[in-house]
């Protein structure tokens, strides 16, 4: 049986590389000939520094709730395993759809908006896999140290159904309008973000 | 001599990358002009997907096999270093023949056979590395914790075999049909993910 | 809440892949045709080696210093996830001004300028990203260990001061001399590890 | 001060990193037409899975010693830091003169020995590195555990001296043939890899 240790470390190393891989879809497309303003040609990248922005703060947040999640598993079973590489399935293709964002928002259009649908496609895709996980761990007290109140796991659900419902209208604002449907994701990830940083001050006994 | 963690720690580290890199692989081959569909374009990445979430199944289960594997190990000794290493030789190598298929799946043909096979072909090398480590792990009750019962080393090399034949029989496959042998390669991986899950439920006492 | 040994690990995981991404920028730009030579278009390259080097200091330099920082660390809370993950943010972009510098720094002129302060700025906003971290950390003793003495935090911020300054400076010089900044640069990344070694000698008791 | 356990994870991860980076030097130049042989197109490709197996072999063979070096360290100070740094950085360098052998082996001619002589150039630069690190530990008794008997340090000094004389040659004999140099590459990848794995069959009491 594999230790949750591995599974942590394993799922850490893919987040880890698939952050840092982001970066590799910023950059010039061509070399600026010298009488030509490389300035201008950084300017004209930003749709590159948005994606990168936005995905990284997604990676990170995915990264923070795998954590916490993890934090309360005692034992690891198959389907877990089976239901966590799924989920890095989705997490390690991010850097696909995040270099077609920052390859076709700027040309506006239908292939913006197809840019933008394949990108909350495959966000929403990532935080249904999670919610699957979160679901199966949730579903008895076999795999948890200590099953939450009822309440508390309610809540939490609450909490991933808020996600994916607004996720899914990211997705659907694709067709409505791209950089709002962006504006959606950016959002997400800093409330996550935020909210996950309020959450960590309350000390915990057995931390 | 090197401990049986830091094996374990780099292999992981090794594995993680190789999965996380085969997303390089889905890129469209050119920037489709305003005019053009992007949606059509991204379409036809289709065999670039299933390169993908196969070759990420292969890569996933080779991790889920390699620490079922090691759990038992208690030596870890020279040659044993050595068939590691050979083992990841040939899964580093993997995104390789990915990206050949990915690029002349849908090609059909001779080329597509070419690809398939060398596909194939790697997968039953790195079956071949995975079977000779098991082999030499196994050989006497010397590197592993508690040589299992005879009966149960026969049936984990009946396993293996039965592996290698599969795999073998998918790169024969290669000049029957290029799908079917795809196909093959797919039912593998999720025949072994789905049957590591449901060993991973037999709860371990010295887990 | 995440543990301080996961949030180091991460991060670690994102310095080491940023670090070996590095050599990704070094290349040759086209194939060498076989009458002209090979070793005249390596020596072409010097940009690229003066930006692997540099950077590599860098980032081996930030390394070194968020451990030295996180080796006190008690309690990981909210807002330090937060400025860690903006702290990666700036690390993980660098192979990009990098990468800019290594293709325009041998033209000169109003490019090289640009890649420069790119560069620079990249590097600037870093060490903020850094410094604010390093604040939040030793604004009280909450975090820490033990919080040193007033006397040693006064003189390790004046250090970080030292530093910030002294990026600002190399930022500023990018419009005067390229070469000029990227040789402050340079010497801010020798001090940096120097000094760490100096200081890495000293015997701590808790170690 | 950073402990040993840090600093050979990040090494670790390094030598990981690069290792597996090696496959995105294995690549077809160019897409082959559907009326030419993709299997042909393969064959050609026959330097770059030289340079691949042998660098591979070689940061494999890195990666060993540098834990058998490692095992041994009680202390880490600040020169043993920068000196491993300076190892990582000619380390995670070896990727950019294999892709030049693999680029230019097949052409012959000067170009060719060009290419050798960079990569053998790295190699020794790498080895170099390596014996300075080892050289800085075993002049006193402070940073290892225990300081083995003067013969065992004069042993694997000579060792470590046939080793870099050994590389020296290689690299001399890429102005000689470039085969020939690149088989000495591989056999000292290899003899490194068997020495290697027979000194690991002897256990080691306070393994």
């Amino acid at each position: 049986m594999i230790g949750k240790n591995r599974l942590e470390a394993f799922s850490d190393g893919v987040f880890a590389i698939v952050i840092t891989l982001l970066v590799l879809d910023v950059h010039l497309p061509i070399h600026v000939p010298p009488g030509q303003s490389l300035a201008h040609a950084l300017g004209q990248l930003w749709p590159q520094y948005i994606a990168y922005a936005i995905t990284f703060a997604q990676v990170g947040v995915i990264w923070l709730n795998h954590h916490r999640v993890f934090q309360q598993v005692k034992l690891v079973d198959g389907p877990l395993l089976l239901l966590n590489l799924n989920l890095l399935l989705w997490v390690a293709l991010l850097p696909f759809p995040a270099s077609v964002v920052a390859d076709y928002l700027s040309e506006g259009g239908t292939n913006a908006t197809t840019a933008l649908a394949l990108y909350g496609g495959a966000i929403l895709v990532t935080a249904i896999s999670f919610c699957a996980l979160y679901l199966w761990l949730t579903h008895d007290d076999r795999l948890v140290v200590n099953l939450p109140p009822p309440d508390a796991v309610r809540k939490s659900r609450v909490r991933f159904m808020f996600g994916l419902g607004a996720y899914g209208v990211a997705f659907a604002l694709s067709w409505v309008s791209a950089p709002l449907a962006l504006s959606v994701h950016g959002a997400m990830a800093l409330y996550y973000a935020f909210d996950q940083a309020t959450l960590q001050q309350v000390p915990e006994p057995a931390g």
